[in-house]
């Protein structure tokens, strides 16, 4: 039987990664699409990006938003003056590292790429712990977006987010279960040499990546 | 009683044109967004836009979004050997012009754009006629698009979009109405430098103008 077609939106975090080892022989991943729009830790990601691209044989391709940059606000863009907040994922801090529809404006790109290379559908790895402080990552979003893209394309294509109903650790958990490599991903969200180890997104890939007593292989500055 | 505020896609065409005329002083209109995407008569287009924001004393905000032509397959993008087909604007061979997904790209940019400025909504010129061959303009569409963003956004931007069930010779008198100067606005998808007069587009502007008895003030080539 003939797989479906599937475009993935492939960020060098982890949570894209391992939907990638996960999905690169369930389904015919016809390219992964990366976006470069301005965040802090946008080049550790891209780098990331690469060289999973490379190790599961999938062809990057990379589109560039500076638009975002220039004209939208918020703590994780280079053209901020905000520090990242450290602490908790779910703090009310943590919500000036929102990019407005930052995720809308991702998927609606690769959803007409899809349309454009006739692939069935998209694969996106938005999961449970982000719907806290992203109202575009919640599952009542998803669902109106994937609507949209549905009836808005002639092909009809699918946004399929496998990941959504589970938390990070789960994701570690079938990342260790796949021998995905986590040290070659990015989270940290301040995009230095290393993981800080404290902003909200590091102590989430914390406590993710010890999942059932696993020994974390990011190194961290703290 | 305070306003709305509102964001509106001005394409430089006449149906956002004359949206802009009609509510420029029913809503507080925040900024003008123009997307410089890389079809043919985008050059037309902008200067149209440019003019269109100035008579009406709103700032124009311009996007560039060079992967549509580097990634995406249309005719009527400068990156294809396509020629624009001719004849009416609902037949077969006008889907060639379809840019996949385009509202839906320029519709979540514009939405993070008004939840990063704190504006009401989001003012859009889709109109009836646009139905038949572009499937991110239906009415089933804009409603899906349209909860998408109210779901993913914290200030639950709205989408509105008028003309959304009225025919685009409405528009034409609805523009007299309000005096709009259609000579300023550029429709014709092939750019060139008078409108060709036989293209789709071309075809539906002139039923459009030439509505009640007006007289179409545009100089076509043919």
């Amino acid at each position: 039987m003939k797989k479906d077609s599937a475009i993935i939106v492939l960020s060098g975090g982890m949570d894209s990664g391992v939907l990638l080892a996960d999905y690169v022989s369930k389904v015919d991943v016809v390219a992964a699409l990366f976006f470069y729009y301005g965040s802090k830790h946008n080049d550790k990601e891209m780098a990331c990006a690469e060289v999973l691209a490379t190790k599961y044989g999938v062809e990057l391709k990379k589109i560039s938003l500076p638009f975002i940059n220039e004209l939208f606000n918020s703590s994780l863009l280079t053209g901020s003056d905000l520090e990242i907040p450290e602490g908790h994922y779910e703090e009310e801090n943590m919500k000036s590292t929102v990019v407005p529809f930052r995720n809308g404006i991702m998927l609606a790109i690769a959803a007409g790429y899809a349309e454009s290379v006739e692939a069935d559908m998209l694969l996106i790895g938005s999961h449970a712990g982000d719907h806290a402080i992203y109202p575009d990552c919640r599952p009542e979003f998803n669902k109106a977006f994937a609507d949209a893209v549905r009836l808005g394309t002639y092909n009809g294509v699918r946004i399929e987010a496998p990941y959504s109903g589970i938390s990070k650790m789960e994701i570690g958990r079938i990342g260790y279960q796949v021998d995905f490599p986590f040290e070659k991903s990015w989270t940290c969200y301040k995009g230095l040499d290393i993981h800080c180890g404290k902003c909200g997104s590091c102590v989430e890939r914390k406590e993710a990546l010890n999942v059932d007593g696993h020994v974390d292989p990011t190194v961290y500055s703290n």
